[in-house]
């Protein structure tokens, strides 16, 4: 491990820290809430560990292994300096809790240990809904973008920072790359804004409610969510936004080049739009009875799925009243998320085709040993290599989630609140079921709980290794 | 496939069936409760259906299909034929609610529609608890023994019938070992047997219970299972013989041949008894506010342990009032279930623990691509189709378990049983938790659930493929 280096880039990272605190220092300033002190603050913090950039080292090699661990670390640092505004404007007392709050705006989870979110300072509020748009592109992917070496070390950071399996390299350059994500990125969180602007909306509420969507994280400044506009518009809007950030930006890329057959061959981006599709419709047959029409329903339950296969996490209904059958269904599009190189969250669903197509090969070999079948994705075969990672990650996956929820259940909530607290945070839901429902909070579990399900959120957003290198021995040796 | 073949292998099967009920017909004659009839019609569907081993093909072809394909009807034929005597004594009035019980019976599951065991017939229940005895060591392989033909076709039923990814030739012949595996079986259950005795239980409670253990079934003739002896004796004779019974049986021959090196090198019996002992004490610790004092905590820990672990189902403590620590632990041990190659079901613990094997080795290429890590079993590394087989199984296993709860949760009942009737079925346990807890039964279930939950049941107990065979277009076509 080359510690200096590992040390003089996140000097790097915590200087970009410092600047993403401006604009809500800025909406104290604007609506004067006093809370100008606690952002400054949180600047200086972030000033000073930002000094580690002024003494470059002299070896500058970086391997995977340091990459992996700058990701953790900066995440975990960018949540506890992060935090602070919180902790000094006194409006979260509870250290732990200003810690889980902001990292679940990192990692775009939105689950909130706020009973309620309506008596927060408006500068705070913005606050913890822009660390949703910060963290949706990565905030390593932003440091990328300004600090960009023209050397292979970025490229090691990248793949530990760049959400899913395969975005690939869009151009070959990856600055050039950085900007076009970027790009699209702003389009379409402007667009989003407009839109609700035109709702009706009012200009505080489609910025924070944008940013929330564009992080696909789910913090909102009602208590009712976006239920509290109770507009068929506004929820189609941000129904529809959440399923286009949910969406590999390569495909956007891809119809800017104006390459169109290779976006209709995206089996990802098909079995992506075929469950939206397939959800919705069974959860408007099944809750049909509980609204006053089928068009109604379908809304709601559009807007559902929308916001759990994306792991935005807002909510227009409290799904705790809906069918069982409708809460497995949403529990395993929480478990399914939306596509890789998205800023949506969960397992992503070509890892999980991969996974149902191997086992549907496993079948047909069982049954004819002699056939060979191979496992393809977008009409090309997937080597070995590629399939048994996958498989690999899903089962460190459910080892994770199994030892967070044994870890969580001394706390002796009910078992539909332990189990779906650490599914809601593993995979950046947001809300689960049982006490953490769409109308619950995070802060009735102890310290050690709210400990463990943000590393579970920071473990889910950093795709798992980054977060269990930081427990390996291999870690903390010097190489 | 060779449709001739497999009603003529099938029919040879069905007089087995015919054989099996002479045993419940004799209690039924020595209690003289009138359930004679009931038994002498099942005998004569049997040898009805038994006519076609008169019949031999000319073409006597076998492979692995019709292997699968024979195991999966006869268990299907042997619940059906089997469940007419509940259905004809009037004592379950629903067939479906009989097929449910004798699935659970022959998967040696446990799970039971029945609200008052103690209501039934002697002989009925005799029966009951019959069918986990002859469903323990399953019941091709007894057909095996009796009907063993000298050539390669018994070896592709053997596959897909003997438990467990490894249980390999215990000897070249398999007729040979055959006779070896049911000494075993038989010396235990004789042990077992007499032991009960001696606790006091009496001759028909200790043969009906010997069967449950035997077969890691489950079946009792009390309301309130094994918790009604309120024996410590009993609870131990029995907690240890679910223990016995969930080893794989390879090691019994290793210590008669007495290879007792490879029993002490045996990772899957090393790792067995830890997570035994691991899980009985965290349950014990646990709980022990609920109990006069840790050692009556910890006999209530052991014995639920190993029944939950040994998929077996027997209750002396209603786990629905521990605390949610300690039924977690019990949901992971319904998944793990104990040894392959044992009468024990669940995913097994081999199987377990190459996944998490594998899942450690792909935490340290991430962190050190350049090595390179083999997954080793009993000190022999494993090759890349065993991984990735066992990889397979887990997804398919996974995705079995994920339809079915989707299915189910269309009963409307609560999650927690909905989840986990699935949970306790696919792997042969029994109870869950909920409604269909140690106290509660599946009576309330649809009779679409019930036929779902009796798939699971065989799917679980048969490995999964020859139960999804069914349900492929290749099992249906002439080759």
């Amino acid at each position: 491990m080359n510690y200096r280096m590992i040390i003089y880039i996140l000097g790097k990272i915590m200087l970009i820290g410092s600047a993403v605190l401006i604009p809500p220092l800025a909406v104290s300033f604007i609506y004067g809430d006093g809370c100008h002190w606690a952002f400054l603050i949180a600047i200086a913090v972030f000033l000073i560990l930002g000094t580690a950039a002024f003494f470059p080292p002299k070896k500058k090699e970086l391997f995977a292994r340091e990459g992996l661990m700058i990701v953790a670390i900066a995440w975990i640092l960018f949540s506890i300096v992060g935090g602070l505004p919180f902790f000094i404007s006194r409006e979260i007392p509870s250290f732990v809790d200003c810690f889980f709050e902001t990292v679940s705006g990192f990692t775009t989870t939105g689950s909130t240990i706020l009973a309620d979110v309506e008596s927060m300072s408006k500068s705070l509020l913005f606050w913890r809904s822009f660390t949703h748009w910060i963290g949706g592109m990565g905030v390593l992917v932003f440091a990328m973008a300004i600090f960009a070496q023209k050397d292979v070390r970025t490229t090691h950071i990248m793949r530990a920072e760049m959400p899913g399996p395969k975005i690939g390299k869009l151009v070959s350059k990856w600055q050039f790359s950085i900007r076009i994500l970027y790009g699209i990125y702003i389009a379409l969180t402007v667009a989003e804004f407009i839109l609700l602007l035109f709702g009706g909306m009012g200009v505080y509420d489609s910025l924070v409610h944008t940013f929330g969507t564009a992080g696909t994280g789910g913090f909102g400044v009602k208590n009712s969510s976006i239920g509290y506009y109770n507009s068929a518009y506004i929820d189609y809007v941000i129904g529809i936004f959440m399923i286009l950030f949910g969406i590999n930006f390569n495909i956007y890329y891809l119809l800017i080049a104006r390459k169109f057959i290779q976006v209709v061959r995206s089996d990802e981006l098909k079995t992506y739009i075929g469950i939206v599709v397939t959800a919705t419709v069974l959860i408007a047959i099944n809750v049909t009875n509980q609204y006053s029409n089928f068009a109604e329903a379908f809304r709601y339950s559009f807007f559902q799925v929308s916001s759990i296969i994306t792991t935005t996490g807002y909510a227009t209904a409290d799904f705790n009243m809906w069918p069982v059958f409708s809460q497995i269904i949403l529990i395993i599009l929480m478990f399914t998320g939306s596509c890789a190189g998205s800023t949506g969250g969960g397992i992503k669903i070509v890892r999980i085709s991969i996974l149902v197509k191997t086992a549907l090969r496993e079948i047909k070999k069982t049954i004819s040993p002699k056939s060979v079948v191979s496992v393809k994705s977008d009409g090309k075969s997937l080597d070995r290599e590629a399939v048994s990672g996958v498989g690999a990650y899903f089962i460190v996956y459910m080892l994770v989630l199994l030892l967070s929820v044994l870890l969580v259940s001394l706390d002796k909530a009910d078992i539909t609140t332990t189990v779906t607290s650490v599914i809601a945070t593993l995979n950046n839901v947001g809300p689960g079921l049982g006490a953490v429902g769409p109308t619950g909070n995070f802060s009735d579990f102890s310290i050690l709980s709210k400990l463990i399900l943000s590393l579970d959120m920071l473990a889910g957003r950093l795709e798992l290794y980054p977060v269990l290198m930081l427990f390996t021995s291999a870690a903390w040796k010097k190489s």
